[in-house]
């Protein structure tokens, strides 16, 4: 595995790479780092469909927000390369904040309608911060295939957007949440947790398996579903709800009722936990509408 | 030459392109059509440069105003085709707008501060949908080169600054302005003016002679040198002045005085004469300081 800090760098192994194979499939998976099975999972997924695997770890400051945690955001690089590396992680393009943002950035990408809600209503420019480091991070790596991770399916959304606007050249492969076995969805920041509020997390999947199960059993009305997640969240005394919405996936439209309609449904949920903010969600297939 | 009116089509005609030789140099010369001198002087370039010489013709809705010229925007296929052919074009794209905008587009690409004076403060958005399909057609074309008019010494400004922000692996060519033999710049909406509108024209450029011989003889103060523009252009009545500017290039910023100053000075004007907006600018090298 070659560890790439500069732009410049990769842009020469992209070049050697491309004119020995133009053909060469190249798979890229973007992370901030902190690296937990989730992230493997997508190393996997580009290893089996891909010639090479380019992974980048840059916690990007553009999309944290001034009360965030952009400063204590959990990192080990040294951790993180032995994992990429045991995992069949070709390139590691590590670049620092200079080398991605060498002068005060005038440019950004967004994505309106799909970001006002959810997370982008609790998190304002999170999106467009987002959105503008993978622009950059597309255009440096110039990869075929990107794996993302469902955990962040808004995030999702809002990229297969964005590449569908703008003829980006590469295809979005999106990858199920990975989860421990308790059941919690992995995630960096899952090491904020003490042990108690490590305990009331699990509420979060608890209350998206509840809503699933309801509407497996016919239950099409999103406010009794939301209401009853709200009851089991509510039971926890140290999670606070940001929010339970129940949208159309990956469109984000607002659904009172379930009824009749075809495709995917997103049940999502974000909350805090002591100060750390905790985000989960459930898709469910509506298939041929009931 | 090929004519690709789609997207799909072009990215086949790509992959072989850079399948049998991947160094193989892509030129690109993004137009609106109705040709001129101004943007084969861009074909000549690419030609001398490049291997293959990409144009594309694409009235952009996305970058005219509610009450601006989009739909009177003068078009001629046939004729560009032939030009085109001509001059040694080898792919002429020619996307409708359902092919470039097949749905809503959410996604946006803005520059900020250098697009909020000159021509980004009279015509607000028209910068954001400029760099908007910009992108796009980068994205689409993947050229290695990119030939811009500094006509639009603004539009040449925010796409260099969007290309370094956002990493976009092209290089961008400024051209210098093609003038009629009589001193107006070449541009596709002088086909609008009259011919008492044609003759009054004839000052912007004139205006801008007097600017640089006033700063060749040694003016530094840009106010008198603006009041100096105005007066010529206020000699004709048909000139309404949107504005006179003085400022670097390409980083725009507001001059009060050239003392001392070294690099680029722009100054530009932008009129309207009769319902024609023209713009026309000179760019003064100041090499040592003085």
């Amino acid at each position: 595995m070659k560890v790439i800090p500069s732009i410049a760098q990769w842009r020469a192994e992209y070049s050697q790479l491309k004119k020995e194979d133009f053909q060469c499939k190249i798979g890229f998976v973007p992370t901030m780092g902190y690296l937990h099975d989730g992230h493997l999972s997508l190393v996997k997924e580009a290893r089996k469909e891909c010639d090479v695997v380019v992974m980048s770890i840059f916690v990007n400051p553009l999309q944290f927000g001034e009360n965030e945690d952009f400063d204590r955001y959990p990192r080990d690089l040294e951790r993180d390369k032995a994992l990429a590396r045991e995992h069949g992680v070709d390139y590691l393009f590590v670049p620092d904040v200079n080398e991605m943002y060498p002068q005060h950035p005038l440019t950004s990408v967004s994505v309106s309608t799909i970001t006002e809600v959810m997370c982008g209503a609790s998190r304002p420019g999170h999106f467009t911060g987002v959105a503008t480091v993978v622009t950059k991070l597309f255009n440096i790596i110039q990869p075929d295939y990107a794996y993302f991770g469902l955990k962040d399916a808004q995030q999702v959304a809002v990229i297969q957007q964005m590449v569908k606007d703008l003829n980006i050249p590469v295809t979005i492969k999106p990858c199920p949440i990975v989860r421990e076995k308790d059941g919690l969805a992995m995630s960096s920041r899952n090491v904020y947790l003490s042990e108690e509020e490590r305990k009331q997390a699990l509420y979060l999947y608890k209350s998206l398996r509840e809503a699933k199960a309801l509407v497996e059993g016919g239950e099409r009305n999103t406010d009794r579903i939301k209401t009853r997640m709200e009851n089991m969240l509510r039971s926890q005394p140290l999670i606070e709800i940001d929010y339970i919405d129940i949208r159309s996936f990956p469109e984000l439209k607002s659904l009172e009722s379930l009824h009749g309609l075809k495709g995917q449904v997103i049940v999502a949920v974000a909350v805090k936990i002591g100060r750390t903010r905790l985000i989960d969600n459930v898709i469910i297939d509506m298939e041929g509408g009931n």
